[in-house]
């Protein structure tokens, strides 16, 4: 019997600590539910509701979404074709999907460090060993890989290249082509997590990992552009692993909602969700800028944070030898809520950090959750 | 790489052969689209849509799913509290689930012989080792069971006890103690796979095999007496081992559609589902009538089929050395389709065999579809 061995997810217990609704949480990493498009989206459902969206659809997706997603990807600088894709329910379970059809127990997994912790815990419950590989403020060090890949051979890397969870660091166009270069050459697999890419607040788009070669498995998901809600997801593969997916894909849920598909398929065709992106860019960007500007007088003398160009998350270092999970204890008594940073590292937590998240909160809320954090400083 | 090992399903390229429109399909397990309430779910999305159902959601399911399901199950004599169920993305992912959950590589799993094939695909990416128990023209014999459980000492079995899949048979109460009361001696568990179980024309209701014992694991779906698009599943099982299929489903996908789970839920609340589910059987039973009264002429003499009193499937021997594999090149010459049985052994096929399914089609529909079959034989 295995089932002993499964462990609840961290995020979790923390999340189930955070639900009282006097609590400013910078915890989890949801979009602002009031920039949803509610009335975009009924109108979606109520016209893709059919005998057709009500009965089983073909596992690779609907051919509309998948067209409208082929599109996107295309115009964001690389090429894509309806029928490299397929359609996930969320883009956590591509992820599953990619591990169920790739990886044997015991099978060597590369990730960055820190990284996503569902990602982690996904390959783990694969059975995947992982190999952490070093970063610094421009995200993973192509010199490091190598050096993983030389001693321990992964056979797939994982990580977040653009406004990475959960350091918001976005990886510069020479290391994506140096690591698809790395892949090519010693034939391991790339999977580029790729959720918040759109998403962007400051500086210049850098063309997706994926663009660099054809090692990589390019995931995105409709969760932050669009809602989570709908648990829509892509992943896009050569033909060959693509087929092995659709077969591991049938067998977890022969396919994706047909009317979830079908209403995103709608919405897409009949909104400007670029203007609609635009729109959560000025206000996300805006609700960084809070918490940025809130940090200096937040924060222990000494700490350090990133500056994301884009994303949901900052992500924090506090000096000296302290543990963010005991700081939280304090900060939840002060009603305001993070996340402890040692659950997002594969092997060596380091627990002086944590991840804030600024998409959540209005920038009044920011301010005020601040300054609630600073008291659990006090 | 595991990706390889990783075979494409039979029934998704039979399927492939019979999307052509002029083909009277008896292959699918499909539910009729005529009989779709489509305008009570289109108004349930209408009302479902909101800022919350757009949101990310605990991975359980939403409560008010969850408490409809319960009683829907305890009214049906299977006494269930809502906090006993997990809501999945259709019943195959509960499958899915609890293969995870449950077994390592090598895991002995006893099965129904034939069985629901993407079972025998979902067990199989698991890594288990499949034995097969004999059944009878009454279901699985438990006294097979017993001597598979003394050889094998399997971790789990797998049946349909209700209607199967593909032989329509039902386990009549006194076999299913005998498998509840095997299952608790030796500590294994029984997975009651029953998406069909509300779909009776003729007989009297047997209780579901979980009402029986605490070993076993019931498995419904929303599929065949709502509608398949939405992908909603449900699975019941003990405290313990559902917080352990929690946290795969977490790592899975997060949790099902926000925004489906929040539609079937204001359905239930707002629909006689009894009322629509009796629709379904007067006219299921038709269909089923229709299909057994154009048997005797169709199959060549020497046939056997099964008279199911529910469900969707006949599934019948033919005599001699015959493949309905080859049976099935000429049918599809004559513009009508069924599923060999071969693909639903476990081990040793039965290349004799096979399924017909009776909801897809009209009654008239069914008796043209079986004068182009009795064509192929001819």
């Amino acid at each position: 019997m295995r089932a002993l061995n499964v462990r609840s997810s961290p995020v979790r217990d923390l999340l189930a600590l955070v639900s009282r609704p006097e609590v400013i949480s910078f915890a989890g990493g949801l979009p602002a539910p009031e920039l949803f498009d509610v009335d975009g989206l009924r109108a979606a459902f109520d016209r893709a509701v059919s005998r057709r969206t009500l009965q089983y659809a073909p596992t690779e997706g609907d051919p509309d979404l998948r067209a409208s997603i082929a599109a996107r990807l295309t115009g964001r600088g690389l090429p894509t074709d309806a029928g490299q894709l397929l359609v996930t329910s969320g883009s956590q379970q591509a992820l599953t999907l990619i591990a169920t059809a790739l990886l044997e127990p015991g099978a060597v997994v590369a990730v960055e460090e820190p990284t996503y912790l569902a990602a982690l815990q996904c390959l783990g419950l694969a059975g995947a060993r992982l190999v952490p590989v070093a970063g610094d403020e421009h995200g993973l060090v192509p010199e490091s890989l190598a050096e993983v890949v030389e001693r321990s051979k992964p056979e797939l890397l994982y990580l977040v290249p653009t406004f990475a969870n959960p350091t918001g660091r976005t990886l510069p166009a020479a290391r994506r082509a140096a690591i698809a270069d790395l892949a090519s050459r010693h034939g391991f697999w790339v999977v580029e997590d790729d959720p918040y890419g759109e998403l962007r607040y400051a500086g210049e788009a850098v063309p997706t990992l994926a663009s660099f070669g054809d090692r990589v498995l390019h995931v995105g998901s409709f969760s932050k552009v669009g809602a989570p809600g709908l648990r829509l997801g892509w992943l896009r593969a050569p033909a060959d692993l693509l087929r092995a997916l659709v077969v591991v894909k049938q067998a977890a849920d022969l396919h994706t909602s047909t009317i979830d598909q079908a209403a995103a398929a709608t919405y897409l065709a009949e909104t400007d969700l670029d203007a609609h992106v635009a729109t959560l860019c000025r206000e996300y960007g805006v609700r960084r800028d809070a918490m940025l500007a809130a940090l200096p007088g937040t924060l222990p003398a000494g700490s350090t944070w990133t500056t994301p160009d884009g994303g949901m998350f900052v992500w924090a270092g506090l000096p000296g030898d302290v543990d963010a999970a005991v700081v939280l204890e304090r900060a939840l008594k002060h009603d305001v809520a993070f996340v402890p940073g040692g659950p997002f590292f594969a092997t060596t937590p380091d627990h002086s950090t944590l991840r804030l998240s600024f998409t959540t909160n209005t920038p009044e809320r920011i301010a005020e959750g601040m300054t609630r954090l600073s008291a659990a400083f006090g």
